[in-house]
């Protein structure tokens, strides 16, 4: 069979939790109208209301980027703009699809440990009015951050009042919300909606889903455009069931929880295993599942042989660590035993 | 558990073959790169070579929409257009979709038995090199049609060659390429590279995959494109070994031409039943696995608690029925038997 | 000098109005403020205001399809789509304009005398809420039509009627409007406000203007998206004095009503030289200032080298004159003459 | 008649050259080809080539933003993306024209004295061939830069030479070439097509034309969409002659270069008269018509009135005083004199 060999490449690497698959197979008979007319999508929301407050409603989609571009295309006219990290993965790692398919232009601010302040955002205002400049309408945040970090609930109201003074919105790309919300250990609602989040972008794929994205928004005006934006941005599965579906026992059995509660302590312990090695530099704080840390380059090579990570840029020496719910402290302990003959043999100190 | 009974709604209503649900089930396990660079698509790619030929490139991608999207979006600069009929899905059924994400045109064409024919497309290329005017770039045919019927192969030869004439590509919907091709009795290559066609958005969603859609290209000069694109339009996603995995067992253990031969099988049964009727009238040869049928308007409603299918706007009496891999001739004849009870229920004849 | 010789081509092959010229010699000192914040762009909106009613918005615009497409890009998300005649400027002659900037879907309507009725827009309204299916949301109309034919008041508003009843909107492309209004001799306040247009593109070009063109708008909602969209479709002139300036003289010295009177009165003169001639058949009524005329193919090419007018694709025998408020009797007289000539040197009766 | 005041506000609240209303004033007569066909277009062109170089296409064009718009539009696929100045005018000051009319994604660098080095853009070539990340494909400069310096050939030939070894393209941004060229004292070939630059924004209308811009392109690849893309983006305007004629007068009879050393001489004239001001601080080498400038808060509203200038945003107290070819030294001197009251009756030293 397939030598799929556990890495500390991305969360998304990671297999699909048995019990998710499990209950794929439950469902697998009969007709049920397509596109998510059918009694499994209204039992995931259901659940998902349960969750996140009844003023949630729930759009499910097919992947991250289409959520977020979806989420934000429904809160915006092509002249109004995004203000977000620069590090955020709509302004990076997407391929330039915000721009593409919302017309949109990002206005990037430099983050302090993965996160934006109201203070970074004001300056943006001083355009409102001014034909000759986009028109700041959604901040974006991530939670927890691209660096793995989390925004307090302090943080995400003082960005929310900032938004709502100023007629914007705030959007929250939450692919890995769960590992926020667990590390935080309170309810999704007090997470979001009670801190004035407007719109979600939630992701369960990189927590033990096979594919399970979902829009929980709570604007009405946004619910009526989401349907045409979703379908027209190429976000609707047909069998929906088998997507929506996956909701169900993320939520009913815990699994967001315990998965993600895996993946934090393990990227924890992680953390403990390396933060006193000299030629070792954490870079932030490792409140969820990613270390980010300097190492010497010449490392960098024969450690991704042991097991495969990411490195930045060739110019730089930053590496991701990534944990996720099947990561084993036994295969953090190899690694960083390999780490340290690599470094011996190197005569790294 | 749910009630999913059995209809006639659509071929995206069924549920997935077992086989596949089990291959997914082999597969579970471990860690792989994420976006497609792994061994399990790796397979999936060289399976689909051997089916469609070895100048076939393949890009999986997420729903139909997207497939179709993404793979003109590779083709065009916003300035030319997309010939087609106008009752492509393309046209009709994406919400605009073609429009919003690549900026392109449709120069719709009424077809006859849903096709399209070289004579309706050369006006158009009188426009060709008229800046006030959109160019013409791409024909789109749907193979088997939005009717149901077949392009037979000279059909689409003779579409090809305008179209290479012209400097124009053409593209296949095959969104039930499976369902023509076990039908005409020819492999996938004879169906489509050796006549002409250029570009196909290949979808085993609707013939018993999950989720499984691929944009299998003979075009060097698309294949730079699609990777970017593909991302762009929402339509790469993460953990791809669930999906382009499905693809191994769908052409491996021939579920591909065993479902479609049962859709297609059932649905002439289907109609060898209702021909002879008199207040039935089949519109379109049934080559596949949808009937066109017209009935008299009081009928649709009652017959529509039978088994749920589609009727057209409310001014129309056209509705469709659509069989699957699924379909029992135990549910037609208990259709067709409570029709006849209904007609004389209302003193049809 | 150049050698710049009368034609029946287009209304917009005629130079500009002496005295425009010269009201843009006496602004030509001095300073003042770019992109429309000056006292001669304040003078112009107070007389548009005077001649459309004082709900009128003006925002001065570059040319014919950025003019169109603006406007309705203030009026529409990119899921709604615009109902219109085929033969619509903007589905024809704006090289796909439309699509590329908005993201709109056009829905076009074979027209009768270049008209559509409500009765062909109703069954759009079936597929409203539909998510698979563009939303209408604009009908936009030409007056005068792409024919040269006027839409009746009463046309116009049971046009609105039906747009309002279903929240949507009347746009009227007024490319020739003038030539309209004059010939119904009524106010432009009477021929589009208080008939229910909603929002109009109103053009001078065409008129004896040299550039001139402005979305005149009743619509609180549109006009806060306008300005920006005005700019990000490239439309906002810098030198805005040296465009809105134009409608000082074109309004105040009546050059509107001057002209289109001109040019309709030729075509009218020109249509009773042709009209008993058996081998010519004018297609439409001469409403304003074209005539669409069938005639023998062979004619076509002799004929365009005494005055240069277009022809329809090479398929077909249709022609259109056009006249211009420049236009002499003298010069119909001669064509007539040589199109006589003509016909007798290949034995056409 | 109206109060025109002459001010320092922009280049662009200047009137236009009477030579060149003197020339609008001579082709105002009889009929052309509509759209550029016409002779007065072609001369042109001719006069165009020969200042740029056999190789130099030309497309005119109607503002700034649409020339920009549609030169990069020509040049890139979506996913591609424009290097440039965080200050460079299609970032800041196009309201996102450039991400809503192309979809593509600017990656902007913060510059030096306005201009940004080879070193800066390295960086993004690494993300060549990532399907996440946009493609670098266009580097786009402005000359003179947004705050009126001049890059030197060698600069800009290194920039080229970046662009070209890595499949790249080098436009510029020419709003205000002829200034530049002025002081360069070189031809307009020399600074441009023999340094390596691919495709200009030309722009007449900041120095004396009242609408004039011109794509100038060496790339055939681009020549060949530019047409379409021209009409598409809304650019191409119908009475094409009182356009492109503008371009006659203003290189034939050198009105460029008058007018560009007239602002040119004043912009110094007027920096010497500021430079040892204390409370003056001129932040840029002028090199052209602009003084950026910082100044003394409270000196601004007072200054304002006297002659207006634009400041940037309200925490910020820099300002920018733009000297155009009809400003006079008395004009300057009188303005200084003022500054110099106003900042002993603020007891400014």
């Amino acid at each position: 069979m397939y030598d799929l060999k556990k890495e500390f490449g991305s969360d998304n690497y990671s297999s699909v939790s048995p019990e998710i698959l499990e209950f794929i197979q439950t469902i697998n008979f009969g007709h049920c109208h397509g596109y998510g007319d059918d009694p499994i999508t209204n039992e995931a929301i259901t659940i998902i209301k349960s969750e996140f407050g009844n003023k949630a409603e729930c759009f499910f989609t097919l992947n991250g980027t289409g959520t977020n571009i979806t989420a934000i295309n429904a809160l915006t006219r092509p002249y109004e703009a995004i203000v977000c990290a620069e590090t955020a993965h709509i302004n990076t790692d997407e391929c330039g699809a915000l721009e593409k398919v919302t017309g949109n232009k990002i206005l990037p601010i430099k983050p302090s440990n993965g996160k934006i302040t109201p203070e970074q955002i004001t300056p943006f205002l001083a355009q409102i009015g001014d034909e000759h400049s986009v028109q700041p309408k959604v901040i974006s945040i991530t939670q927890p951050t691209e660096v793995g970090t989390i925004y307090s609930k302090e943080e995400i109201q003082s960005l929310a009042t900032l938004a709502h003074q100023n007629n914007m919105i705030l959007h929250m790309d939450g692919a890995r919300l769960s590992n926020a919300v667990a590390k935080m250990d309170i309810s999704f609602k007090e997470a979001t909606y009670d801190l004035g989040v407007d719109i979600i972008s939630f992701g369960g794929t990189k927590n033990g889903m096979m594919i399970g994205e979902v829009i929980i928004s709570f604007l009405d005006q946004a619910n009526k455009a989401i349907p045409f934006l979703r379908k027209q941005n190429n976000q609707l599965l047909s069998k929906m069931r088998y997507l929506s579906g996956q909701f169900i026992p993320y939520f009913q059995q815990n699994i967001w929880k315990i998965n993600a509660e895996k993946a934090n302590f393990t990227a924890t312990y992680f953390y403990n295993q390396v933060k006193n090695i000299p030629y070792i530099q954490v870079l932030y704080p490792v409140d969820t599942n990613a270390l980010f840390v300097r190492i010497p380059k010449e490392m960098i090579k024969p450690l991704q042989k042991v097991n495969f990570f990411y490195a930045r840029d060739p110019r730089d020496t930053v590496v991701r660590w990534m944990t996720t719910f099947d990561t084993t402290t036994a295969e953090i302990d190899n690694f960083v035993s390999e780490l340290k003959i690599i470094a011996q043999s190197l005569s790294i100190q």
